[in-house]
């Protein structure tokens, strides 16, 4: 997911002795690419690797088995699927764990509600009368301990991600601030089904964290209803919390360039996901969008000028882990990446191509849009950029591409148990694998870069 | 739900001294009815109804502390809505309990399965290889005691509730010939969301019935990937059981009629529910339909010619344990009852009149469908009859009207924990509660019968 969209077009002004020319994508490049692109649209590589991870290794929650296993099937995918080099590198993270969760308002009305702990929550058993607010503004104007032996319940229909996604994280915090026992809200997602979204909200580094948990939107609906006609008790029993650390690890697979193989063009996609559905759209589509389009170049029996890399992230839900070990690892050496790309941004058609790069490469940027047009996806020069981990990147100075999807849908299956394989249209993944296909070839084959070069200190301030 | 439409047209050729004369709608009831019609769509009766009930009883599951709280929440509506009398009668059924519900492919692709426990299963602990059937056919092809100490999987995708519900009931009954250990089975379902579908499935009577549960379709699809990839163990663990009986209540409200009040106009939902959603729908709508159609009716201080009376049954969905008392207490006066209606045919807009009377009320119905016309009501005469527990009393001779609804989504929702109050639209319910209120009054005036009285023997073979 992209959720900030840096302005890296001055960062990226770079001295001209680093960028002499216009960058540009050879002929023989561009017809390669077509290529890749008209046998991407009629191949399935991409679905037979998402239908193989869903369903032999499930989810891949952070810290269980099933990410040693995603680990392990991830090594031995890319080796089948061709790549030259794959290795391994270490993201070690606070271990938490999910073991089991449950709501029920108690007393006249009892019933049950479906609930999901939400990431970092610690564990509980708390039975208190439930304070509801509609807004995030009319919690935040209550007194520090106003709330002391409450459960707190906020209920905002979310209008988007980030309203969402900052109600999952500021509310545990005004829970802690205001004494409350505990924290529920009305999920951060679109859907009407009775599954709760979870999503990261505590670390472990909060002092005075309470259970916290979502409530699916027609729980929180229910539960509304229910506190306007008077008090309402809720139980809520989260068995969960954090416990140690965890070493997972990075799968990355690489095929070597041929010309300029130190030279990296780097397309990366998060192996790990929540537990509750199977990990199929976030990110599974953008795991097997990647893998698979290293794998088409491969069978094609081509070889780029530059080297390709594909990254599978660890943790990328609780904390970007996996990422900052990446980041880190290439710090120093920030211009041997040329241009990177993340694949995380959901489910359906890739519509647009944009990203941050130096003017320099409009002209191959251009080659590479005209490419795509084909596949129905629009060129916006230098608006968007890198998604998830690679923001990072882009962050130090590496350029950046953008392909972006369709949304509609993406947040009524995020974090839910709604996420698994029959959501994925084989079609709509044919054009992604497409898509990544193309730009990946033509970018690991332009004469001249994009802009890459560690960012000026004044800019990391 | 209506699942046959006995053709019951013979049945009603009564003797020609039992209807004389064509039946007809005074005109002034007619005008009534009209105005009702209007009324009821400018109205929220049914909404308050439904939201009362779904919101402070939640699930009205047979034989749980919620079906107790469902009569003690009827018998109080019907009285506040000002119905002339309400009374209730006892309906004794065999206790079927869930306490919990789980299943897991253990293994190299262990994972977790959204699985439900059908109504009547044993409870049980399983772990056995899988053997899964595409059909009903190859199933019953197989040897008696074929299956010893496997799960049966029956994966058929559901063409139609019939044969869904047919697979229910026959699934379990072929794994005890077969001598499977369980029996699990693709949801009858039309949703791909992580719901498994629950239903009837087994009585007390039936002998070495074995764990029977229903996967949610995408975990089907998972079950049916990983079977087609080498044998594959299911854990399946079913808390659930038959544990003696109880007694619930059939809660009846009556509006007594002013010329004829021992003719009878019934007309009924099923008070009860399936405990993992709220039974909004399957059968909220239909109470709330059914007990908004007198209080409208008291609300514009008229009242019938001929008693009008509203019936919410216990225990439907186990096997009509309220309509068999019901209709066991009328079987010697069949006559008393004029005309029945059910409403338990899901969500949406009623798009059809139709049911089964003797001819010489068509020219009644004709004036009813002229009313009804303007809610986009299409007329079908003779076609459909009563649904669920009515069935029962169309069986015994008594005429039948159909408000049928559209049912496009209606096995998205049927039985799963989607059933919740979200999915049901206020302005559907208010033309529901119209067309209702209109088809009522007018029946329930109407000059001369519809036809009911006892079949004649032969018949009843």
């Amino acid at each position: 997911m992209r959720l900030a969209v840096p302005m890296l077009a001055l960062a990226l002004a770079l001295p001209s002795t680093v960028q002499a020319r216009e960058t540009r994508i050879p002929q023989t490049a561009v017809k390669q690419a077509t290529q890749l692109r008209d046998t991407a649209m009629q191949d399935d590589t991409g679905w037979q690797v998402l239908e193989s991870l869903t369903t032999e290794v499930g989810h891949r929650m952070p810290g269980t088995e099933h990410d040693a296993r995603g680990v392990a099937w991830a090594k031995a995918k890319f080796k089948a699927l061709g790549y030259d080099r794959v290795w391994t590198q270490d993201a070690t993270f606070p271990l938490w764990i999910r073991r089991s969760e449950s709501a029920r308002v108690v007393g006249p009305h009892s019933q049950a509600l479906a609930v999901t702990a939400l990431g970092g929550s610690p564990g509980g058993t708390v039975e208190a009368e439930v304070v509801r607010f509609d807004s995030m503004d009319a919690l935040k104007a209550m007194a520090d301990g106003s709330l002391k032996g409450k459960i707190l319940f906020v209920d905002v229909v979310m209008a988007n991600y980030g309203v969402g996604s900052r109600i999952r994280r500021d509310g545990p915090r005004e829970a802690i601030r205001t004494g409350a026992s505990a924290f529920v809200m009305r999920s951060a997602g679109t859907d009407w089904h009775r599954n709760p979204h979870t999503g990261m909200a505590l670390s472990p580094t909060v002092q005075g964290a309470v259970p916290s948990a979502a409530l699916a939107n027609p729980d929180a609906d229910q539960l509304a209803r229910l506190a306007k006609r008077g008090p309402t008790t809720l139980h809520l029993a989260l068995d969960c919390g954090f416990n140690g650390s965890y070493t997972s690890q990075n799968v990355i697979g690489e095929i070597t360039g041929r010309s300029r193989p130190k030279e990296i063009v780097a397309i990366a996609a998060h192996l790990d996901s929540w537990d509750l559905g199977t990990g199929a759209v976030d990110d599974g589509i953008g795991i097997a969008t990647t893998m698979a389009t290293g794998a088409l170049i491969k069978k094609a029996g081509l070889r780029p000028a530059r080297t390709i890399r594909v990254i599978a992230f660890a943790n990328e839900e609780q904390g970007y882990a996996g990422g900052r070990v990446y980041a880190e690892s290439m710090k120093n050496d920030v211009a041997s990446h040329a241009i990177v790309a993340e694949s995380d941004s959901g489910v359906g058609l890739i519509e647009t191509l944009g990203g941050q790069w130096h003017a320099d490469a409009d002209p191959a940027m251009q080659q590479v849009a005209d490419v795509l047009a084909p596949l129905g996806i629009q060129y916006t020069p230098h608006k968007g950029g890198a998604e998830s981990e690679m923001e990072l990147l882009e962050a130090m100075g590496v350029a950046a591409g953008y392909l972006g999807r369709e949304g509609e849908h993406y947040f009524d299956l995020h974090h839910t148990p709604d996420d698994t394989l029959d959501k994925v249209d084989p079609k709509s993944l044919r054009q992604n694998v497409a898509a990544y296909t193309a730009w990946t070839w033509m970018v690991a084959n332009a004469d001249g870069g994009f802009g890459s070069a560690p960012k000026p200190a004044e800019a990391k301030k």
